[in-house]
């Protein structure tokens, strides 16, 4: 059984403790959190873990093994770092670090003492990106031409960061996860309207060397919820819509077929369209979160990297930074 | 009467035709088209109109008043030019010209010739887009904040040129409808995936000096039909989604308050959301075409600006063309 | 080739008259409509018809073969009858007669004389409705055990029927094409609000001797179009939203396992659910109406029966009359 | 502060237990369940009540003032009667009782005693409903014409029921909440296919002297979940979604007039249309069993006849008995 320690128990910290909780081979054994009521609400939820104050006497303690963090990005690095410093594997909430130097230097450390460093991003475990991967590993898209994701509603304002960090995190985690090869550049426009001192409209373009083009649009000032990411194959086109309550993944056997014929005296293009079925498989339905903790108990088990390891944390964080980066210098293009 | 002579009976002409031909004030006399089999249609369609096969006999004809011009975009300049220095009054498809110098010099040369050059912003006539003009004249959204504006299918590809000329020609004309302020930089990014050689998929995105900002995706190449426009407000904010058969508009009571408070000890930000009632107006079910063809009558006979003018037809060639070099300079802002 | 007379150029006769006139093998010779108006509408648009006023002297010419009746439900069967005994082949728009003695005549008439009688069922036409037929057929749903079909909205109120004879034979027919069985019974409610001196709101129900049930719920004072059919299986469901402008028939893998166990002590039923993927099958999208016509003239030319044929259109007509005398007797059930 | 006493842990007694806790003036002082899993469950989340196997206990205690009955429905009648006959006040989960007589009986117990007698329709308290009535009193839609409700899944199978008693109990507490006129007659038919022993589907049909239609479909069967009602009115329609996450009222400026001219010689109808705007009102999103309890303890201490009383709980099930009477008899109309 691996005792583990959880810091923060704010927005998304009563879900981790949750599903800790009900995780085969993790035991949660003590909650950090700085705020009395949020603590007091933390230990009567879970009366087998100790509820702390500060985080530095649970990383410190020698029984847990593992510490799982769920704190303001900014915390991110320091305790991830102390953490590792003190020999536990450590689960972090996305995005893993404020920057992508921070990233890299928790990944190194981690490699150099020998535990997992895993990044909680959790749509990678949901049924309906775990069915995307499955179709594009099995060749049915085709070859990939694009991802496009909407991610916009009326959302909470994050007081400490823009939208970018806030929304476009998720979504940039399942672009890579989905997509095999690697970006090239990122370019990025946004606009803080409405009087607010970040970003609260941004739109993400991410390059890639074969002309595979992904875009994001993050908004929080949007009169509709929407969560829509449409993947387009040479052979197939999905859509994954995630305010559908019943088909979340619909696969359209729908594409076009160029026949280029470069004919110096008749410049041609044959355009053939394909429109055929449309299926919507069947997902797993399980919760997410309880899918991470129990890649994280796995990973530490067997000791292996973990399916959203340090790598996919820093390539996130790096996207990230390159989209800020990018939205302060007038949507130049960004090299990764 | 104004005898009308028009050129082009492709893929528009016959809707041109028809509504000419039901317009009153307006008689449509000659149809010029090369291709034999388009010009017996038209014969068989419009027994009252000179079917022909060149412009030039059209345009050169004494009795004929006004050319309106559906023909591929590359041949708009030099017909129109052609029949306003022949006293024409011109009505050209969308988008005006093929180039920002063009299309300027057609609006010099009608002002100089003092005839009425119109360009079909076919949206701007839209019982929707009209309503949502009333509603920004009106203040009902408050300080208007972005535009966000999705038209993708799997859609015909054009020959001789990319999604931008296309499809973004007609969420540009809306925008400069809508949007009272002069935009001062495009950005645009896209790819050409699949084999195709002119861009299929491009995001555009229109810079204010306010923070407002504007954003496009059209994508020939999409599973979905989406046609949707986001327009936000501080009062409200609203939808325009053509696919939906009854509610077109819907305007959402919905925004977010800021109550900043800039002390220098206690950064802090009080935000506030409203969610009110939402609201679907009845709206004109007219064929839009058949109020262009009305318009253009009508601005003839009283001998005054139509409402989608020449300077209309430039600002939107402006932006197409900003937005196109914008993407072969990497997506760099492109001032306007 | 066939020559076709039409009787009647109101709401249905212009897409007959299209249809007849591009299908292989028929050619449109004559056209009789009363209304001036209309006659002279048709004759515009079909010149290479004879336009008439009335039907007697279209049926009594030698050279046309087969007449096609589009007029008021209550003239079909003195003009089906007259066409028959000249021995013409006859298809009459739906419903076959304004009663079950009226279409069984018809029927006999038809078949003593050796002539084709067909009636428009156009949805059994529909590349939705054939595909459903398919699916039926080949085992796909299993059992079959229930057909709930929905037909409202803010219709066009029939002066000279209610709501039943107007709407509902579409769906009985539909009901009648895809289900095996033969109903025994019918039963049926509504009422007559708003003032209208016939039924505009009707409920029907058709009862069959293995417990499948088919119901029908039609209203011309409904906010909402909606047109949608349930057809339930032990194996699969199915839906058919004509609404749907993409996917109009939608396969779901879904169904209730029952182990019952009916021990005296331990009364216990043990249900299972089963969930599985969706499947929306690409249809035909031709024009029902043309397959309607070209089967009209396969069925003369191969001296074969119709596909919807003088006993289906018996089947549909009982099924109408006993929903109507149902509604006249308080919902009692009408034996078939 | 009134002690409350809570019969029954199953499905439904955890929502009434918490909502119970959290209203001001009622105090959850104990709970009865016989299943042990299910009473260590519940001593669990409410420590502060005492957890028994027996109801009889609870009904005994002096200090407990007021009881909550969420038990199979055929403990109803004995449990509620045992309560009022100790002089408690009674709060009973839908439908009140198992027939007419039963709780016919309850309702005069509760007279003669002196004490409140409350059924749990939960419907008529979501924002939906009560927003519903409001528009109805405000005559906002006119005369009332008919309403049609959809109640449908793939559903849980009630094992000592029929759907009728499960699912249309919701809809028919509605209706009696929206129309003033009560019904004459009710009718019904179903059928239990798929091999279950009650019937799974069902259509009941509720008559009214005015002509105005109540219609309700209900069935466990259905591959799609439907919740839906439309209620026409003169003036306006509107339309509860209840699936629609945000939308759930719409309200449609819809309708028909018309000008019946019985003139002997020229029978005539002149329909006239009207189609508006649509409006979607701002629904109160509180929890409705949270106002259900909260009109339990105002009831109370107000000495007054709750919302929804005991009179309501008696015509709801009269209405089921009748639907259930009819649904054996051939669909014959039952009167009132």
């Amino acid at each position: 059984m691996i005792k583990v320690g959880l810091i923060g128990y704010g927005y998304w910290g009563p879900n981790l403790a949750r599903n800790l909780t009900n995780t085969i081979g993790l035991e949660l054994a003590a909650i950090a959190e700085e705020r009395p009521d949020r603590r007091a609400l933390a230990a009567g939820r879970h009366p087998g873990a100790v509820a702390c104050a500060g985080a530095a006497a649970l990383i410190d303690r020698e029984d847990i093994a593992a510490i799982v963090i769920a704190t303001p990005l900014a915390t991110h690095y320091a305790l991830a770092a102390a953490a590792i410093d003190r020999g536990k594997h450590v689960l972090v909430e996305k995005p893993l670090a404020a920057s992508r130097p921070e990233a890299e230097d928790l990944a190194e450390r981690a490699e150099a003492r020998g535990v997992r460093l895993m990044v909680d991003h959790t749509f990678v475990y949901t049924g309906a990106v775990r069915k995307m991967r499955a179709l594009v590993d099995a060749g049915e898209l085709g070859d990939l031409l694009y991802l496009d994701s909407v991610r916009v509603n009326l959302g909470l304002f994050q007081q400490d960061s823009n939208v970018i960090w806030d929304l476009a995190a998720h979504d940039l985690a399942i672009l890579d996860h989905l997509i095999a090869e690697r970006p090239v550049a990122v370019s990025a426009n946004g606009s803080a309207v409405a009087g607010y001192r970040h970003e609260n409209i941004a739109y993400i373009t991410v390059h890639y060397a074969s002309g595979f083009l992904g875009h994001f649009h993050v908004n929080w000032l949007a009169p509709l919820k929407i969560r829509q990411i449409l993947l387009g194959g040479r052979q197939r086109m999905l859509v994954f819509d995630d305010m559908d309550p019943s088909e979340k993944v619909r696969v359209y056997d729908k594409g076009v077929d160029f026949d280029v014929q470069d004919d110096e005296t008749r410049r041609q293009i044959l355009v053939s369209y394909r429109t055929g079925d449309m299926h919507a498989p069947k997902l797993d339905r399980r919760e997410a979160l309880s899918l991470v903790a129990a890649e994280f108990a796995s990973a530490i088990a067997e000791n292996r990297s973990p399916l959203t390891d340090a790598a996919a944390g820093v390539r996130v964080v790096s996207l990230l930074e390159a989209a800020e980066c990018s939205l302060r210098a007038e949507g130049r293009r960004i090299a990764l």
